[in-house]
């Protein structure tokens, strides 16, 4: 029996709930899924301004998941937000929903494209690819240019927007998988890619499904080097309960 | 309920009873292994040659994995040899030991270093990690300059090696985890963990979980586009029952 | 006349005062330069987390620069905190001491040697490397094992150490300047330079430079695109006010 | 005197017929060529599962070539399966047409367009693009979407594609050469360079020029290091034969 | 008080007085400017053989300018024609205005396009976006089909198609500013900026403001390693007078 | 018949000579070797400063060697000084001799290392790797730290410098073939193979075949796009001539 945090980086309770429910769709029999919001912060991620504010609304949560004795942490934001700080922080594996949407995807097919909300935010996907190794298996990225609410409004239109672009996307890019590059995607994917024939991949539902593996293994994040526990030190103002 | 067939890509017996036991420790609950040995080949693969005759092996074990109703395979081989040309041939997930470790590396650790056996396969670790896109992510690679059968002598030579050029590593290298670059040395990872205090990662066990992982989001290799199902011809020769 | 102003991301005023310094050193006759630790937050930074609360504390000092207006910003920590956020925030150019570094050390040798403090930090020069497209020009990254407040500390130990590190870079790597990985460093650069007659690069100055030509040419961070200003939303608890 | 052995990976006679004739167009006076299909595979070769089975075929002939005491060898399929394995098994260099063809393409253009036939195989054209060192020099990777064997089939159809395709790729991929993607494509090249005024390279001709220039030099494989010869071992079942 | 020289590397020099007129523009008040025309060489720079004669000039240049004690020296043609030369002969430092443009654009967006003259010189800047580590932030290379002397017939015609195609790229590119990519636009970019509301940036008025800021560092090129002054040899022919 | 160019680009007759027998000793029956030394210029090339002053000096051969008929060129210094210039001037292709000793050593290696003279020269070579694709293809670079004209100073001293440098090479860096990095060593490679038992790779008459190899393939660098004719230009100075 184990227990995963699944952290939605904005307070966005809606968002939240999508993602819950995306996580506990996949979870094993023996997975317990809780699901928070940032206790405060900003209900969307749009940008690195609101990125950083949401950073330390995940180190919060990481450190009440610590608290709860739960064993393994997702960050279900696509920038992946205070991943390797959180990964300083917890005593439990970290995964964000970019990095595992992102991994996954290399192992069904050569390259994979990503669909994501706002184009100010391909550039958070453009310097994670990067940073994951994974530049050269992307073939393109795009944007349908709605903000990322607009997939909680109930209205249908950004998520069919999604649709289109995928579709779009197989015809054009010669990629053989889609990354869905934000957290509120995460209930379209197993319909999507009944669909268009090809795995459409949701960062929320792999992430759980990588923290389940790496706890299988008993593996957490190295606390030899450079992800070592935060040294100790006097944190002030709204830092303090962090410390 | 689901089966992993877990395929040695050499004809040695008792590493395939290694990399079985390694696979089984970690399986989940509902998921049966199959371990097999190459019904014919090499005992051992150390180099490009020995490769290419193990990737037929592999295949052969696709074809007939396939036809028992498998959901998913693992090439339990540093090298993944046949790694893209199984994913053409299988319906279900197949995932490298090589791409598995080093994922679950990157998952735990900003870099990692490889310890394999002769030096002469570095140089296919050093390909596959630029392939993966983790040539930023490996620290050193370094060899015990045994060959891969020394694993299973008995004497236990080679694994005490194994566990020196890891603590040596760790010391010199800068790395955060360590992967183990040989199927054989799948028995070595969990106690290695405990005593140096590092993720010791060994490939089999890391491929399992990954396995699982994909089956559990109900994702399989894509057959749009470049790994496809192999286009149906007229096989001749030894490889006539392939088609 | 123009202002510029220099955050130190970290609440320690000693670090504060020798940036300062080190700023107003080099800083043109018509510049004013404003010096600022972080309101709130840790003494010093010295991993992904650390330098997650110090975005923050970076953020409101840029909101506070703004209100005051100032004509440019420098955030002097060598992770470079927070950059690309206050590029969003900030109406004036922003720039990183790390940046700035690295930027002039490519402008006169081909090849530069990092030094820095704790060995845990190196992994974030080594992403801002990549960042800012300078791996190829980076011969090593070395550590005196100190943390960041022995350089504040009234021993000069730590500054003998970074001496001893940059004479043996210099003897071993092949690099033709040195680039100090640390803003507590700044008070050293230009005897340093004098001594081993070798490029030895404090970011604090350089970034201050860097600053004062970008306001020459009257440019700052383009708000068209992936760093326009950050969207307006409802901010909650602590970061209310950011608003 | 020497011998050259250009080996057609796959069984299709036609094909190692026209791969022949390009051959000999080039070589030098004192250079004879023999030209053999496989001698047992698949017919064509378009995909990653087919290269597994061709491999083996290409370490067949090798070791004939050997036997019959040639002085190099051409694997004259343009995604140089087995190469690798053959350089540790053949006492002569051997030279992919796909590697020859790049390398030619280097030292005529800046940047190269390669245009190939099914979409499938351009994920082979581009893992070994980055495995030689070219993916810079590539300007774009076109597939004309017909079969290998349809440049057999005595229609014309295919080769008028080809030839509409380089004209189409130096009006619009800024590219200054132009490589044929296929073996089959071979008899295509001296009358293409013609008619469209840049140099059209045929991957046969191409190798077999190198050949002949690291026979001249005295130069063949390393057999220090990762491509010595493949360590003796017991073979098994169908591959016995290649010990 | 110091001294910059600004070498424009062609003989035309109207251009140069365009260049100088641009420089002045920056310039702070204690900086004066020297503008030079290169004594002997071509007209205009468009490819590498125009390059490598402009490279002597450029050199002839450093040399006067060396001998009137100027503090820093510009080259101010796109290609940065002989910069690593003229770093080694030049006591005070020496900036390209390519290399001066694109620092300056990284520091203003996360992704920039280059507009430049004659598609042939694509290849220059491609090849120094390389070299100076900024391929993964340059969007697009564009160019306007005129050669670079049409900046200067005075019918305003290239000035118009370069205006338009800064337009186009901002709609097209995913870019947040443009580089200039030749010294004879260098009064275009403050009216550009102003009008189509992105960074447009002139190398000139760059490298200028690049060169103030090291000499007011009190850096200049290493002289250890491998920009050392030249080692003395006896010349001969018409480069006598260069040593 | 064909005549080939073969450039020294310095003003050393005796390394001329040196070069000259390296080429005719690898020329093929059909090859007639015209060997020319820098009509002025320098007698070494040991940096930038001497590149961009030996480069017009090739170019100027070039100009002799086209207007003479010859029906290639190759460039015979290590840094491949005025390689695209002349390209864009000669009819026949040109070759460096850094340039053919890499592509050579892809060949029969999976990674090479380099041996040159004085430390300084390291960056040109590192450069080059670069641009010709081949970093992740080398090993380790080394100097033997003697300047190029030791080669020809008959003590035998730099010679032996450069044999055991060789050797050690072979230990440590997990080469399979190594580059000699000078003209000056051309005289070497043959024996230093024989005695090492790896490939020891000579620069010229790896050029003078590839050059060979490119005429028997009729092919020469592509006129269409950024390697054409050079625009005739008005010239002036010591460039008169050139025009």
């Amino acid at each position: 029996m184990s227990v995963i945090q699944v952290i939605n980086p904005n307070t966005s309770d809606a968002m939240t709930a999508t993602i819950a429910a995306a996580a506990r769709a996949v979870a094993a029999p023996g997975t317990e899924i809780i699901a928070v919001s940032a206790a405060q912060g900003v209900p969307s991620i749009e940008g690195h301004f609101d990125e950083a504010i949401a950073a330390v609304g995940v180190l919060e949560q990481i450190n009440r998941g610590k608290a709860q004795g739960v064993d393994g942490h997702v960050i279900a934001c696509f920038g992946d937000p205070g991943l390797l700080a959180a990964r300083e922080l917890a005593r439990g594996p970290v995964i964000g929903i970019a990095e595992a949407a992102m991994h996954m995807a290399t192992l069904v097919a050569t390259r994979f494209t990503v669909v994501t909300t706002l184009p100010r935010t391909l550039v958070i996907a453009r310097h994670l690819l990067r940073q994951y190794g994974f530049e050269h298996h992307c073939a393109a990225l795009h944007a349908i240019d709605l903000p990322v609410l607009a997939l909680e409004d109930g209205s249908g239109i950004a998520q069919e927007k999604v649709r289109q672009r995928c579709i779009q996307a197989l015809r054009e890019d010669g990629c053989g998988a889609i990354v869905l590059g934000c957290g509120g995607m995460a209930s379209l994917a197993r319909d999507l890619t009944q669909e268009v024939g090809v795995p459409i991949i949701d960062g929320v539902s792999a992430a759980v499904k990588m923290v389940e593996a790496l706890i299988g293994l008993g593996l957490s994040t190295s606390k030899q080097g450079d992800l070592a526990w935060p040294l100790r030190k006097t944190m002030t103002g709204a830092f303090e309960h962090l410390n």
